[in-house]
Order: C-alpha cells, then structure tokens, then sequence
C-alpha cells in the first residue's frame, strides 16, 4: 500500500512543536502531527483535589475537546449539548495518567497542573499528539515555577505517544484520519524517555490479532516513540537537561 | 494617557485576517485585534431551525467559546461545568444577530449557516474580533457553495464591528483588556459596509453617560469600522466583488 | 400609524406600581406597563459572591423569569428543560447591572440584594418594566435594614428604564408585543433620575439604522424615562427623599 | 388552642378565585387560601404524550413552582438549580393524578391540558389550593373548545382538595404554614363532587396516629371539601351546570 | 376472582428476607415479596445535611432505583438520562420518611444513615417491600455501631410497609404487577410494630372510592403488616429484642 | 506473596455464572469471580442507532454500574449526581466494543442488544467479569429470538476477559480489590475462543514495564482466559454449539 502522503510504513507524519503559543499559560505549545493540530496548555493551581489535600502530593489532570470544526463534518459543541462524551472522557484520563507517570508528584507539592489540549484540527492521532505536545508544555510550566533551586525537578523522564495500527497489508505508523478509520487494529502506544511501556492499548476495531501482530505493531511504535523523544529534545533544547535531575 | 503599546486614541490595534485557517470548514479565518486572536469556522448545514421549516429561508447562527487559557486565570469549561454562563449567551446572540443583518435569508433557502468562535487568546474585544472575522468566513462559506449562478449573492453588505470605550481622560477606539477592566463607558458598535448601524450597545460600567459623549463614542467608533472594512475587502481580493450583487 | 390603543407615539401605556405586593419579601411590588406585569420582589441576603468575599462591598444581582402563560402561547419552564435560555441570561444580566449603577455597593457592606423578576404576563416590554419595579423594590428592601441611622442612603440616584422603536412610520415610545415583534429597529434605554445614559441597546431587528434616527428614538425614549421617574417618586411618597441622601 | 386568625378548629381561611386572572391562557384563575395565593393556568395543547398517540384518548398534565420570594425565605429557583427538587415532583404528580380523575380522557380526544400552578405566596396548603383552583381553570378551558355540541362534557365531577392536620390538642382544618410546621401529622384529601375520595394522603410527620385520629380527620377534611365545593359553583356559575352533563 | 399464584385475598405472596446479603455495607438485605426483589443497604456516614449540623441530631435518607431489566421492557437508566423521574423521587422521600418516623435521631447523635434500595426484579410493590426490607438493614447498621452500651436503641419500634387495592370484585392484599395494573384503588400502608399508622397514601387510580372501602383497605392492609412484623423478628433473631429498648 | 485466599499466582478465583437470573430479561446472568458479583442482563429493542438506520444491520451496547454499597466506602449514585463519571463511560465502551467483536452484525439485522452490567459487590476485576458474563447472557438473547432456523448464528465466537497484574515480586492472575490497588501495572486482556486478542490494555498505574514483564503478562492472562472459556461452555451447555455456526 503506497500512502496517501508517501510516506514509508514506519514513518511519523511531519511533527512539529511549537512552545510558547499562548500569552498567558504557564506552559504551552502547539503541536502539529501533519494535518493534526492541537494547542495545550499548562496551568499551575495552587490547589489539589480533595482526595490529596494535606498529603504534601501534587496532581496533575487533562482536558481534552474537539473545536467543532477541528473535524470533517461539524461536531457539537459538548458545552451546548451539557455533557462530555464517552470519547472525551477517556481520552482525556489517559492523557492525565500518562503524565503524571513521570512527574514526581511529591516533588511537586500540593500543585495541581492543568493540561488543556484542545484540538483545532483533527486528522487522526488526536490523543497521541496531545500527550506528546502536553509534556513539552508541563516541562515549561514545572520550569517557570522551579527556579534555580536544586531540589530534584519533578519532571523524572520523557513521555511520548504514538499511534499504529494493522491495515489490509501490514503494520502502519501513526495513522492519519483515512488509515485510521479503515484499521482493523488500532493501537496507542505511551512510552517513556528510558523506553518502558505506559500504556499499551490495542483494540481490535473490525478484527482480531494474534501474538505476532501484537509485536509488530510494539516494534514499529517504538521507533516513532524514538523520533518523538528526539523532536521534544530539539524542541527544549537546554531545558531538556533538567528532565530527570535529582537536584 | 499614553497607551501601552503607543496607539493614538482612535488608532486600531494591528488587525490580521487569515483566511482558510481551517482545512475541513466551508469557510474559516484566524482573526487578531494585536493579541486577541479568534478562529471563526462557518459550516453550512442542509436544515433549518423548527421555526422556519418550510419556511423556503434560512438562518445565521453562532456559536462562541473561550479556550480555558485564552485568558490570564483559566477559566473553567463550560463543557464541564455542563452549561454556558451568561456572558457566552449574550455574545453568541450578538454575534448570530449581526450577522444575520447582512444575509438575504430567502436567497440563502432552507440552510443554516453556523459561526463557531472559538478564542484562543483573549487581549479585549473578542466579539468585535469574531463579528468581523465571522463575517470573512460567511462570505467563503456562502461563496463555496454559489458557484457561477446569477442569482443574487445572499451576503448583502459588509459587516464590522469594534469597541469603543470612555476612560478617565477621554475616548478610546479598541480596547485592550488592560483599557476595558479600567473603562468608565463600554461600547461596542456594529455597523455595515454602507454606514448604517446594526448594534449600538453602550453600558455605564463603572459610571453613566451623556449625549455628547454617546455622539464622541459613535464618530470614534464610525472610525476604527471603516478601518476594520477596508482590511475585509483587502482579505477578500476579488471575492468583495460579490457582496452586494444583485445577480 | 394609529396605535391600537389610540396612544400617541411618544406616549406610555398606562403604568402602575403596587408597593408590598408580597408578605414575606423585603421589597416587592407588581409594575404594570399596560398588560404587561411582573412582580419584582427584593431579598437581602448576608453574603456576597466568592469575589467580593472581604472586599467590604455589597453585590446587586437579578432572576428574571417568564410564567408559562405569560405567553400567548405557552412557553416551556426553563425548570423542566433544566436550563435557562440565552434571552433569560441576557435580560438578567442586564437588569443586574442596570441597578448595580445607582447603588453604593460599598455603603451597602458585604450583602447580596437579589431582584426576582418573575413576569405574569407579557405583552412587550417586560426587561424595561422589570428594571422600573425593580428599582422600587430595591428601594424598599435598602430602606428595611436601614432605619434612622446617618450614614448615606445606597441607592445614589432614581433609575428606570424604557423601551422605543422604530416601526414603518417612525419612532414610537414603549412598544406592547404586536409592535415590538414588527420593529425594524427595537431600542432598550436605561436611565437616572439626573438624566445620564446607563445603558443605550439599540438592534436593528429587520434593518439597520443612522445616527438621524437614533438622535430621535433617544429624545423620545427621554421623554419616557422622564414619566417613569415621576411615577416612581408618587408611589415611593416620603422615602423619594432618602435616595441619593449623602447622610 | 386558638388559631392565629381566630378560626374554629374546623374553618376554612377566606378562600377566593378570580377566573379569567391571565389574558391569553385558555383558563386561569387566582386561587387563594387566606395568604396561599396560586396562579392556575390551564393550556390546551394539541398533542398527547407518546404513549397515547393513536389512542383517542386525551390527557391532563400538571407543572408546580414557588416564586422564589413566595416563601418567608428565599428559594433557589428550580430553574437556576437546572433540576426540580423532590417536593416539586411530587406535588406536580398529585395535583395531574387528581385532575385526571375527574375527566373523560375519551371525551377530551387527544389533546393535553396542561396546568401551571405557580405560587405567589405560600402560607401552607398550596398544594391544595393548586388542586381546587386549577379544576375551575380547567372547566374554563375545556368550555373554550366545547362550544354549543350536544358531545358529553368532558369534566364528569367537581373536584377540591383540603389538608387537614393533628396539632398538639386536635384536629384543625386547612392548616396555614405555622400551623403546619409543628403538626404531628398532615393529611391531604382530594374528593370529588359526588363526596368520593380520589386521594387520602395521611403522613406522621412528627408522630403516629390510629383508626380514631384517621377517622376524625377525614370527618373534618370533608365538611372543608363542601365548603370548597360551594365556592367553585359560585364562581363558576352558569358553566357549573356543564360538569357532568352526559351531553 | 381466582389470583394468579393461587392466593387468598388477604393473603402475603410469600416474603424472605435475607440478611447481610452484601459484604460492605453495614447493614444489608435482600428482600423479597415473591417475585419482587429489592437489594437494601444501609451505609452510616458520619455527618449530617447541612440543617442538621450542630444540631446533636441524625438523618435517615433513601435512595431507590431500578435495574434497567428489573421491568417487563428495559427501563432507560436515570444516570443515562441525567435526572431522576418523579416516581423515584416520591417513592425514595417516603422510604426515608417512613424509616425516620420510628428512629431516635437525637439518640442517633449527628450521623446519616444511607438507605440504597436497588430493585433487581419488580412486580409489584416494590416501594412496600424496601420499606419493609430496609427497617432490617437499618437495625442491623444501628447494631453495628451500638455495642453492648447501656443507652437507648435508636431504633424505637418496628416498622413495616404493605399495598393493598381495589380490584372489580373486592379489596386484595400485596397486589402484584398485573394485579397493580388493573387496579381501582391503590393503597400503600406503613405501620409501626405498636399497630400505628405512618402513612396512608390511597389513590383512586382509575376511580374513587367511599369510607367503606377505604376501612376495608385498612383492614386488610394491617392484617399484612402483621404477618411482615412477623418475618421481620424472626429474621433478626435475638436482634429484635433491642428494638424499643431504653437503655 | 502468598495471596489472600491462597491461590497460586496463575490461578482464577472461583468462577460461577448463573444463567436466567432475571424474569423479565431475554438473557441474564449473575457472574461471580469470587467475591465480585456482576448482574448482567441482555436486552433485544427492534431500534438502532441513527448512523445504522437503513443499514440493514444490528449494534450492540453496554451500560455499566456500581450499586452504592458494591464498594467498600458507599459511592454517590450517578444519577444523584445528573452524570457518569469518566471510569463508568470507559468501562461501558470497552464491554460494548469488545462484545461486538465476536457478533455478526449483518446476521443480526437491524436491532440493538442492549446489556446492562450491574455490579452488586465489587472486589476487583468488575469489568472483565462483566464482559464475561455479558457474553454468556448475549447468547440466551441472541438464541431466545432465532428460534430452529438454518441462517448463521450471529454469534461467532466466544469471549472472555481477566485482568492481571504486576505486584512488588511477580505477575499474577484475576487480581481482587486489595491486590488491584498496590499494582504498578494493570492489564486487562479480551480475547476470543480461537485465542486471538480483541483487547490489550495495559497502564502503568505506579511505574512502568518493559517487553518482558508485558510478554508474561499476556501468557498468564491467556491461561486465565482459556478457564473462563472453558466455564462459559459448561454453563451454557448444548447452546454453546450454536456459536460459530454457519447456519
């Protein structure tokens, strides 16, 4: 199968992450997968929720949300309709439970970090780019408050995402929307800086897989966790050599 | 005063249209008044609200959002909080209204066009920003579907709109956020591309006001719109032709 | 044009203000603008909103709501639907800042005063009847809790409220609803007892208008205010005298 | 034990309904039980809910609100609150279960009376003043679509409601709010014309009760269902020859 | 008539009522009025609604839900549809009413006893059977937390709940589904263990009713309150004898 | 670690469906896994989504809920609270997504089987349980409407689900509460009679993992599964026949 765009089985779309988008967050970028656009946005609260309060922990939690012409036919506006869908719902837990298994949320303190990724266009892969986007975003904002001090940064590893999928013909990295919707296998992969597994979700959409698929489609996401890992790394520069200090 | 970023008193802020912002919308712009910058996508939509079916006419309706980080604080989704506050109704209703002024309702049949708004920063004047840019997007999106037919072009006149405001020491065209937290008199005007008035809101925010000052605010006002106009038809290049036209 | 109750074009319906129309409420009255009526009842509250908390300043804040038969055809509870609609918040709003404009929130210390404006029935003109009792109301509220003591009376000056059109054949002052729903142009103004513009809402509902005519709907819409402050201070009798009393 | 107002233990407070209190509902009237006072407005409207479409049969709906100033202390609107509370439905389905019983749903054919009870002031019973005042807003609204056919008249039988209640030393009729606030228990009856019961709603509310109290209640709640019963007739005068005529 | 299952008129279907059915809560049955089934759980919570606090006294409150297949056709989730209907609201306030009439909330101490009445199978009285299920859960939860203290038992006497109707040829007991569907008259009774009544709620569903049929229910009704107390202290055992118990 | 109940790591806790638990439901079962218990009941409704209308073919889908005291700590029901939290809407997809991998949507034609997991006691593993009794209750539904004739059985193959995890010193098998919460990684794997994965779902709750712990957890899951298939037949007998055939 030749791709839309030409690009090879295991090749990532063009990414491009661009910090310091908005004026007024703590943290923010706006991150590109090819067509896929996403803007997140880190704030610091001063506060936690109620579970950790007088723990001495931080948090840290996502929003996620479609503009209603991010997509191909408009989409309702979930603050119209009163209520987040199922879709936003999940996607937006994952985003948060990604995060925070590479932020050291003692270091932290009693902070919460607010990730708010909403996407302004949506051409596949809507999830993975937030997360990918979404670290570069918290590294600014856990910064802007870290100062020159020496304790440990909280920040203690890398986080990307990638998407791959099984197609008629073989394994495919980083769908676009049109691959996407014809996968008979749909995997997201989250992965850290030293290359442990966070998450591993795969999903037989209109298919099953077997042992040697599954490999498959770990190898080939590995390789565009790598190239991520490397684009975040440019993207930072210095900043970069802060992720992971113990102080 | 001096103004923070040196404009005279009926100066407009670095205004900025960029059309086709948006891959999938029918009609779609980037609009910034210097840092408040607004999406405007247009969809066309083959029904009408319940009052007009049958009805042979169609309808204008918008939609405006804040991102959560468009603002100093973030603000808290409405998708969350599970309804739209008040401010966002009122100025969905603005905007929905203004437009639908310079829409020949019966030449556009049985569609409904939508306006989605979506503020990725926030600097003051947001509305004034989404009236202006949501009326390029109008125009692309009516255009797409117009074609060569002789039928007169259902955009009938131009549309503009800005804020004008009473400080301490006098009037001032285009607020900024700074400017509009401080203002004694708030008002924002829209008007179309012959002159004529379509909104006059002014609000005694922190004070009241007379005749003449009502008069100094409209001829400011009068100002920044035929500025804000011209920007329009530079945008739109050939495509300003068709506004008005009877067919 | 003649109207359909012979009135003159610059002339009111009949207005009627009863005092203590409620047993229970700290304020209250029925305002009557011809068939139009709503009650206005004003509750003293001791707390104020999360962002006054400690500030030593008061708040002024308005419900408006429409019964279901105060319709021609009946109008769904906004409790049933379990949200208000755009029109409720935008009226609301405004009557809250309308009153907000006379009133010394600092001489009125840390208490909410909330006007509920509940309308019985409408016949055009409910938001402007709405701000004309209410002012009443609020007086009488302000007046309970104040007694013989010297400090300065909070409300600082007389308000009310009227609102003007323009129909085929001119400018005509308080429009019942078979006028307002043919308007072209449909005007809202708020005004004190010293005769400064607090709010100036003028929409063009079926077209667009020019300064000429909004010269003369302000000078006719004047002329009403003017009625309604007379009416106003007939039915406050002696405590017309406290408003706007330095101590 | 003397009453407040001097009543016997089985008296009524002044009761007076005020027909045609709406202009544009098909019936309403003002109810009110001493310092109860309810507006009853009865919409026809013409279609059923799903589960009668095709059947032929009509239905009779009711919707219940306090004004939030009706009560000695303010109440959170229902609709601010975006949901009705438990009182709210549970009184709504009492006053349609009690209407329903006196109507031939075959009769009405298939369309829904819809009656809004709203309360202006609440002094105890509103629900039972609801139920009374609404059956002769109900008889009006069914008279304005029945004309001069020979067809039977849909409402078979008269219809009021009473509380009756056990206070420390006795049982009192028509309980106003300080009465009802220690009442050990409360009872609600809805009887028909015909001197049936439709409800008997018993509650031990502070207590419990045996056969005797049950007994002396129901004696005292029906010599206050006459007395309502007369009222009805009265006001509604000639049309009360209409209910219950076969045609 | 004959009943389906073979019944006498003033016969019970048969009830079984199991303790300690879950392994959390502290109290808990599963109650069964033949083929009705309701899940009761009692939960003590450690603080009061807000009227209460500071008060030294305790609530009592309901919770009452459907399964979806717990009825003949698949009932739509409340949680899916966002809001309780009314019937669930009426029925859980008088499950908690019903409870509160027989508990010392003084001697409770500030606490809330949570009553979760989940109903896995319906068929008729289902209200009945919670009411008459969860008075077991709540002595046990009381138990729970009393010890072998020498203060009164909260819990003052026993407490038992029964419908009872009208069907064409006489009065039945313990109505089940098709029974309930066809029924003239419908009674709920609940009784304390001293043979008081604590509500009488009788509703002519599809007709009224006299003072003799209204006896008879009574009649009938406390002959199955009798037999319930019954099963009820033989179910708790040796438990029984610390209801009523002052010290 | 000796577990709790003294399993080996590899082991299930003890399994049990009971089929036909529910009157009313067209298929239904109570699944155990130990101590968490599961009601999961299929429902047929002759209707499908709108993006299926006129497809010809049939959908499937879940709902999913905690009873409040399945849980240690009582959890607030989500119909008191007008909204699912974000983990129900997460688990209800996945048992939708996962049992519509195994059923032929185009045999089944145009209606949707609704299953409705209720949890009445939840000691971990609730969702892989609810998926695995789903299947069993999805077959009786499915079966109950396709009577003795020859097309294929839309259901194509079975379907089971566990959950394994990684604790401090290994990979372990069917975790119950008290394990599920110190893991560092959770996983829960569906997959089908023929072996082949329907769903891998691994998140590093409290650290991560690499190639190998991921490889030994899906050989440990994989014999959990083949347990669960193998209880799924015994329970379901002669019907388990049906699943697979081609007509």
């Amino acid at each position: 199968m030749t791709r839309a765009d030409g690009r090879a089985a295991n090749e990532m779309r063009k990414v491009k992450i661009t910090r310091n988008y908005l004026k007024y967050a703590e943290g923010s970028v706006l991150v590109e997968f090819g067509d896929t656009k996403v803007i997140c946005a880190a704030t610091i609260e001063e506060k936690v929720p109620p579970f950790l309060k007088g723990s001495g922990e931080g948090w840290v939690s996502a929003e996620y949300s479609l503009l209603p012409r991010s997509t191909q036919s408009r989409n309702v506006r979930e603050a119209a309709r009163g209520k987040l869908t199922g879709r936003t719902h999940e996607i937006q837990r994952l985003i948060g439970r990604a995060l925070r298994s590479v932020i050291d949320l003692k270091a932290l303190g009693e902070k919460t970090i607010w990730l708010d990724c909403d996407v302004v266009q949506a051409d596949g892969g809507t999830r993975t780019a937030a997360i990918t986007g979404s670290f570069v975003a918290l590294v600014d904002a856990v910064n802007s408050m870290w100062g020159q001090n020496s304790k440990p940064f909280p920040v203690k590893d890398f986080l990307a995402a990638v998407s791959v999928g099984v197609l008629q013909d073989g394994v495919y990295l980083d769908l676009c929307y049109s691959e996407d919707s014809t996968a008979i296998v749909d995997m997201n992969l989250v992965m850290t800086g030293s290359g442990q597994f966070v998450e591993v979700q795969g999903t037989g959409e209109k298919g099953t897989f077997d042992q040697d698929k599954l490999n498959e489609m770990l190898t080939v996401g590995g390789q565009g966790i790598n190239m991520l890992l490397d684009i975040q790394k440019e993207t930072l520069g210095a900043l970069s050599w802060k992720v992971g200090r113990e102080g």
